[in-house]
């Protein structure tokens, strides 16, 4: 269906059910016009003397005079509302009846149901926002923890937009010295100083690198941490696993085509969330079985990006502990020597010291007790310290599979741009590189766009929004 | 907990979870400066200078200067908004996230959580509303059918009330001329012409009596109409069933406390709501148990108020005919026969003769055929055609038991009123009974009320409104 941007539409805007009261918007050119004729209010001034931003309340009337409900109307006149269109909201009481009844008359007056996401689409169609704006908005919406909301916010702000409006400056430049050299090349003259052309691509490779490897940081944000825990099985993992879900666990929803036997839970320490992986015990062994499904938890580990290895504090360091410290290097490795309530805070101590010895002084171990959740803050804040430092979320950050490969592809023409110039290749071919780069940066910010793409972008919307 | 009503409170207003929008509701004497001081716009204007009725867009920071979110802010000034003090409506994406976060803001500003029902409680402590009303806003939310929303769409408008604030007004006059005659009782005159009193209490006796007698009505439309589906198992009864409940089925919630075993459906026609109650077969018979299976069936067409005769119209009528139509005397019977499409449309005609006959002409009959939805529209008019006669919605309707009981009372007073001034007893007597029906109508509007009363009413409401 394609979403023709002069029809007024409507939808609830509010989560579906019951509510104290609900919001249906309606947008478009014949917004005021329709509402028109269904609203009354006390003073009988029409809808079309009401200034913008203003609320009225007064009452929805059915064309044979029944009263649907008493509303408060709050009208934003073009260009001036989130569309750009004229654009009426009405605050009715939040009954299914009376919110279906409503939509149903104004139907019937002549506003077409809203696709999903149409309301922010007509943004972007009027210029109130770019398409990663736009984007922005479904993942402010879909936002479940702090660091996700902020980046989606910073992104539906235009924090990302402007970084890829500095970039696309940048490329105009250099494509527009690039061209002056063109516009002369009869006279063979290299007009460009290709030493200044060289730094400026640079740059702009440089940054768009920076971005594209935000993707991973984007994608933990968005998805969670990866979090394996690793240790025998009489090591307490599934106590600590308890310890650390406990109370946050209700308000984190499962993470949807992720297996269940490799992800068992999320949570969110600090507004960061955290994907924890599951794995099987890790010991030596010669028996093949039982190697193969070893190997296969030291894969969990590859996958992971933090490493909660779990021992028992009144036992010795497994065999295996210099494997695991090798299998885990480039990862944030904890050693938790788990039974803490077992000895007194001094026989701690000393097996603190004996194990960092034996592991090395670089590697943080702490003494917790899962059973009497001891030592759990300390490793929360030691997971929070780690991810505040890795994932610093001042910069901006690409959160988008769409984004991401975008980059990826406008990264490559940088590539053979700066490539071409070192190789000192004719300019036109130069030209032809940079515009390339151009063309996917301008995908996504939506200077390009197609309707196939908007019509995939916009679907994933909810209707209402 | 009691309701302080100088706190400013706060809640989510919206139907709970994801939406593209929510609005948080903040009301009272403190809502303009909390909001102030985490709400920015571009312009930088403060709130206290912003207009009644109008909307704003800005931003919503944390302390820490965070952003929680781009919002649409709507000033309500006391006393001209729902609650009757200061209120603002936050338009916010629709996230739980941004939701639980401004909340929390606003609580950590200042406000309180507010209370199920709060922000209406309000609306009636500041007068904006009288109890009675108040009570309309929630049956209003609660209304899935267009019947019960238009009757609780007029009590919270205020119908009902006015109804009672003249029966009020008769009441004062009916005392003030009792009253005189006290005044002056010393003289041992009678002024008060007790034709006119009695004349004016009958007046008011009958209103009661009207508006106690349309609680019957006003539980039918909340509740739904009680509908006996009668006739031996292979007479069609489910198929009939599956048929009225088919499509409308979806919308309709089941009513709580009813139980499974009696009532089968609710389904609705033309906006009325019917409980459909299932019987078991209906035939003669001499087995004692049998017997009283059958006696069950009688009693739940007592308390039926249409019921549906359900044969086969291929067959004779059952040999109990004379008895089911003598049951259900004062019952809306409607006879069917089923099956029609197993006969011509001659043949059909010749059975409905011949069992209007054998029944009389006087009840209704119908072909139908419940399996290939033959006259099952006829049917639905019946119905339709039954309530729109029985249930006038134009009169005031009660549907409140807490209303029911209080105009009982207030009718056993102004009866002992009546019975007064025809025993011709002392002024003094008649003025207490009056005064009494006054206080018990008093209830109803809430100009006499207590904290439990309020509480227990408004603790009935959704939170957020």
């Amino acid at each position: 269906m394609r979403a023709d941007t002069t029809d007024t539409i409507c939808a609830i805007s509010t989560a579906p059910g019951v509510g104290g009261i609900a919001v249906i918007r309606i947008s478009g050119p014949q917004a005021i016009a329709i509402t028109d004729k269904i609203f009354k209010n006390k003073k009988g001034t029409s809808l079309q003397q009401q200034p913008t931003h203003t609320a009225k309340y007064g009452t929805i009337y059915a064309p044979n005079g029944d009263i649907v409900d008493d509303v408060v109307l709050t009208l934003f006149k073009a260009p001036h509302s989130f569309t750009g269109d004229d654009t009426i909201e009405i605050s009715c009481h939040g009954s299914q009846y009376i919110q279906q009844t409503l939509l149903n008359l104004l139907i019937k007056e002549g506003c077409r149901m809203a696709m999903p996401g149409e309301y922010t689409r007509r943004a972007f169609i009027n210029g109130k926002m770019d398409l990663a704006e736009a984007e922005g908005v479904a993942d402010v919406i879909a936002s479940t923890t702090a660091a996700a909301h902020r980046v989606a916010m910073n992104q539906m702000r235009g924090t990302f937009s402007t970084k890829l409006e500095e970039l696309r400056t940048q490329m105009i430049n250099f494509a527009s010295l690039i061209e002056l050299e063109l516009d002369f090349s009869e006279e063979e003259v290299e007009f460009a100083d290709r030493t200044q052309l060289n730094n400026l691509a640079q740059t702009i490779n440089t940054e768009i690198e920076r971005l594209s490897n935000s993707f991973a940081t984007g994608n933990a944000i968005k998805n969670g941490v990866p979090v394996a825990i690793i240790g025998e099985t009489n090591a307490g993992k599934s106590t600590l696993l308890n310890q650390l879900t406990g109370e946050e666990r209700a308000i984190v929803s499962p993470i949807h085509g992720t297996t269940r036997d490799t992800i068992e839970e999320t949570i969110v320490i600090q507004g960061t969330l955290y994907r924890l992986i599951d794995t099987a015990g890790l010991r030596t062994t010669t028996d093949t079985i039982e190697q193969i499904g070893i190997e296969r938890s030291y894969q969990k580990i590859e996958q992971s990006e933090i490493v909660l290895w779990l021992t028992d504090i009144t036992g010795t360091l497994p065999q295996n502990a210099q494997e695991i410290k090798q299998r885990s290097q480039g990862k944030k490795l904890i050693l938790l020597l788990n039974k803490s309530d077992k000895l007194t805070p001094q026989e701690q101590q000393q097996r603190i010291e004996q194990a960092q010895k034996e592991v090395g002084e670089e590697l943080p171990i702490l003494a917790i007790s899962a059973k009497n959740n001891e030592g759990i803050e300390e490793l929360q804040q030691q997971l929070t310290a780690y991810t505040t430092a890795q994932y610093s979320l001042s910069d901006t950050i690409v959160t988008n599979a769409r984004h991401y490969e975008a980059l990826t592809k406008a990264g490559s023409a940088m590539q053979r741009t700066i490539e071409g110039l070192e190789m000192n290749i004719p300019g036109d071919l130069l030209a032809q590189d940079i515009r390339e780069a151009m063309h996917y940066i301008g995908e996504i910010t939506g200077q390009i766009s197609t309707t196939d793409l908007l019509q995939t972008i916009f679907s994933k919307f909810c209707i209402g929004k």
